[in-house]
């Protein structure tokens, strides 16, 4: 199964189904980290064939998300002499095609790259898009680049080795896009428990699709596709503050889908039937709903530090109705304050 | 005096003439180096107005142009809670606004930037064209990004602060455009001594209006804006030998492009009198045109690691007669050493 994307600068496919052989006549470069070199790495040098093939093998972690893991990629493509020509193929997840697209995009002002995702947050998420970068002291993925991939490899065998936990994360990212643009997707999430192999592939092919279009429609995140941060206003704060050790991204967001919710629910936007149905199903795949927040006003300021925050506005992106989606800049600090405590006080 | 480059991606104009008031409603951040900042900041700062301004100062040299000054500037705009749409302005020469550039491409995933050129080689030629980056210990501007300002100006009362080698070095890069594109610019050289600010200013047009030519055709270098490149080949290993503390820029594009006519005299694409006129502008304007290559293996070697290098083929960019190039990548390596040893063996 093959999507296509057409943007501005660059067209390429997401292929969803067994990893094809690939054959290239450049260098390559395989970028993954310990754990997912001893779980696949042999399937995948299998199917390759090219001039050479050097393997970086990265920490496993988003706390080597960082500028020095950027330093050590580079780094050992310099020593191989990789030139312009020369390919990056990354093979994890999120923080592995984070951080090879963006080594990619500054190596010598940029080179190729292939994505090989290996969780399902990232098959359904990370993988397309273009968004690029590295964590720093200051937040989440605050220094980076647009930078396309040329082709996306979704392998949904790579799934098996996944804990558990990887995988609720990966749903979260998945009723994420549902609950913004597609009522009918919600519903299968209800009547599905995604335990075959055809229902999770089904879930990546209709996960891309709406990526696909929206970054298609925006590539340089201008207005639509800021939608497809619903719930990360609120978790980029809580991974931060939980300095990206507690939770995984895809349960940040689950939590944050959670507050954007009762903030949404407050405007009148969602009704409580609503409200509890998403929660219900993020409860049902085992996604946590919960964060309790330590201290209310330091959580509130560091909203202004998210890139979306463009001029000291805090830009929510909140359902209005199930399948459907409205962004908000213009919402009080009260009424915000008012939520924050709704999850500062009890396990909500 | 404006001029006007049209990209893919981006349109912008480069402005000669008396820097005018600059009026921003976002944050703006000068990013220049202590030298600079103790001469024109004053002048630069009295012109411009913003919502708030930063100053960022790094220390003056190449060998700051690392990727521990891109983080101490991204810092300190990460500091000021810069957002997307906060702006930079470079203020200072070829090395200030590469790396502002590429703080720019590189902070929250791309901001906007402008270039203020203090210095003559920048004003011919580092400040347009949107290449930006850093050195590592590999080489010259081997990590990096394409990324277009928003807006250049040239004013030349910069360069009246300007040591009289800088001008040299300038006048080099010049004269580099003149040789490629243009034999009447060339014979400009030959006939007059840039004294003047007008002869000056002359100079910097021609130079934008050629590098924007060439920059509008190929955005990515991916092919005719290589020519932009004759002398460098040459120029990056030497001055990656002597570490970037002996020779200004432009003074190794000199030598640089010295050697290359060498090469185009040897291959019979120039003869005895032009090799020897090119020779003669150079030493006229005090632009050196020798260099003892310690080591010739070492020499050669390092050519491969250039960007320019893809496939382990060297690209010579050479003259094919004064105001017409050539490209060429399959010359023998007994050729190129019978020149490096001309220049290993004599102050040529």
């Amino acid at each position: 199964m093959e999507i296509k994307l057409n943007l501005p600068q660059s067209a390429y496919s997401v292929h969803i189904g067994e990893l094809p052989n690939l054959a290239f006549e450049t260098k390559v470069a395989i970028i993954t980290n310990n754990k997912i070199a001893g779980l696949w790495l042999g399937d995948v040098l299998q199917k390759l064939r090219a001039k050479s093939v050097v393997i970086v093998t990265l920490k496993d972690g988003e706390e080597y998300k960082n500028m020095a893991s950027i330093e050590e990629i580079l780094n050992s493509l310099f020593n191989e002499k990789f030139d312009r020509k020369s390919l990056l193929i990354a093979l994890g997840g999120g923080v592995i095609s984070d951080m090879t697209g963006f080594a990619a995009a500054i190596y010598q002002r940029g080179i190729n790259f292939i994505n090989i995702p290996t969780t399902l947050l990232a098959q359904v998420d990370a993988s397309v898009g273009g968004k690029t970068g590295v964590n720093n002291a200051f937040g989440k993925n605050l220094i980076g680049a647009f930078w396309q991939p040329k082709a996306v490899y979704c392998d949904t065998k790579f799934l098996s080795t996944l804990p558990k936990r990887e995988i609720s994360a990966g749903i979260a990212e998945a009723i994420k896009m549902a609950v913004m643009f597609d009522k009918g997707f919600f519903e299968f999430f209800e009547n599905h428990d995604l335990k075959a192999q055809s229902e999770l592939e089904f879930v990546i092919k209709k996960c891309v699709e709406i990526k696909a279009d929206v970054v298609s429609k925006d590539e340089k995140e201008a207005g639509i596709r800021a939608v497809l941060n619903y719930g990360h206003t609120f978790a980029h704060v809580i991974e931060n503050e939980t300095k990206y050790s507690h939770f995984l991204h895809g349960e940040a967001v689950g939590i944050g889908m959670n507050m954007a919710n009762s903030l949404a629910l407050k405007l009148g936007l969602i009704d409580k039937n609503e409200q509890e149905s998403v929660k219900n199903v993020l409860i049902k795949f085992e996604i946590p709903t919960s964060y309790k927040i330590p201290n209310l006003e330091r959580f509130y300021e560091a909203f202004f530090l998210d890139k979306k925050s463009a001029a000291n506005k805090i830009k929510f992106i909140l359902p209005n109705k199930i399948g459907n989606f409205i962004m908000r800049d213009d919402i009080e600090k009260r009424v915000i304050m008012d939520v924050l405590r709704e999850f500062s006080e009890s396990e909500k």
